[in-house]
């Protein structure tokens, strides 16, 4: 099964693609698409969800997990990841490939194996789980790959939206 | 000139689609891209797509004309919007069509004259401008008609996006 997960965000939208082979996970590609604030609202958009789409194209997945959001600071940049998020799940649907939402909680419960986990623990645990000689950069890249690993782990709570 | 406005949200989806010629304004379509909680969530992200899509193909508007988000309140509707937005503006997008946006202020100045005009003053105003025997209903099919009137006023705001 192959699985991509995205961390939504806006000027980076991380990506991780994993295949997952019983409990032996392999990774595939890891990465963000990047957009510029000197861009157009639209051409960022269209970025993310063709950059996306290819992805797909490329590998097939089965499934395609994202994070739920939360947001407690900045409304702001809130409002447009939330946009981006919804470009993002639209390129996932017009691929016909399942969207499954986990919760921050959830992914790292998932990877590190409780709730608290900081992120230095979590991407420690990609590297350990996917036999990395080192940690998945940048974070948001890492972030999408341990979401896609929390899919394959088929955690309980698992949402299909 | 036709201008197509969005009010953006996720269980409801204004649209105001109007033609200008030089200062007369002509009312075309105006309507809801309704969606229910109880439909997935990629569902409704797609359903708002390929509805304004298809209005678009009909229509085929010069622009298309959608308010800046701003939120006090509810978080989590606040986020939902937001991803409707980001679909909204991908349609668009998709269908070649240059995406300008208004703030709220710059709305009800425009069709109301000035900026802290209630709902129903620039329902009002929508009425009057567009010659109609009653008010545009539902509100978020109105306010989607204000914001496409906003742009035939040209007013000097416009922000491409």
């Amino acid at each position: 099964m192959i699985i991509f997960g995205v961390d939504p965000g806006f000027a980076l939208t991380g990506y991780g693609i994993i295949e997952a082979d019983k409990s032996k996970l392999r990774l595939l590609e890891a990465g963000c698409v990047s957009t510029k604030a000197d861009e157009l609202f639209t051409a960022r958009c269209e970025k993310i969800y063709n950059e996306l789409s290819a992805l797909m194209q490329k590998y097939k997945p089965d499934a395609f997990a994202v994070e739920e959001l939360f947001f407690n600071s900045n409304q702001k940049t809130a409002i447009m990841v939330a946009q981006g998020r919804g470009v993002a799940v639209l390129a996932a649907t017009h691929n016909k490939i399942p969207v499954y939402e986990y919760t921050p909680l959830q992914v790292k419960q998932s990877v590190a194996g409780y709730g608290r986990a900081d992120k230095n623990q979590v991407q420690q645990m990609v590297k350990v789980i996917l036999k990395l000689d080192k940690i998945i950069k940048p974070d948001d890249a890492a972030d999408a790959v341990a979401i896609a690993i929390s899919h394959a782990y088929g955690y309980r709570g698992a949402k299909i939206i």
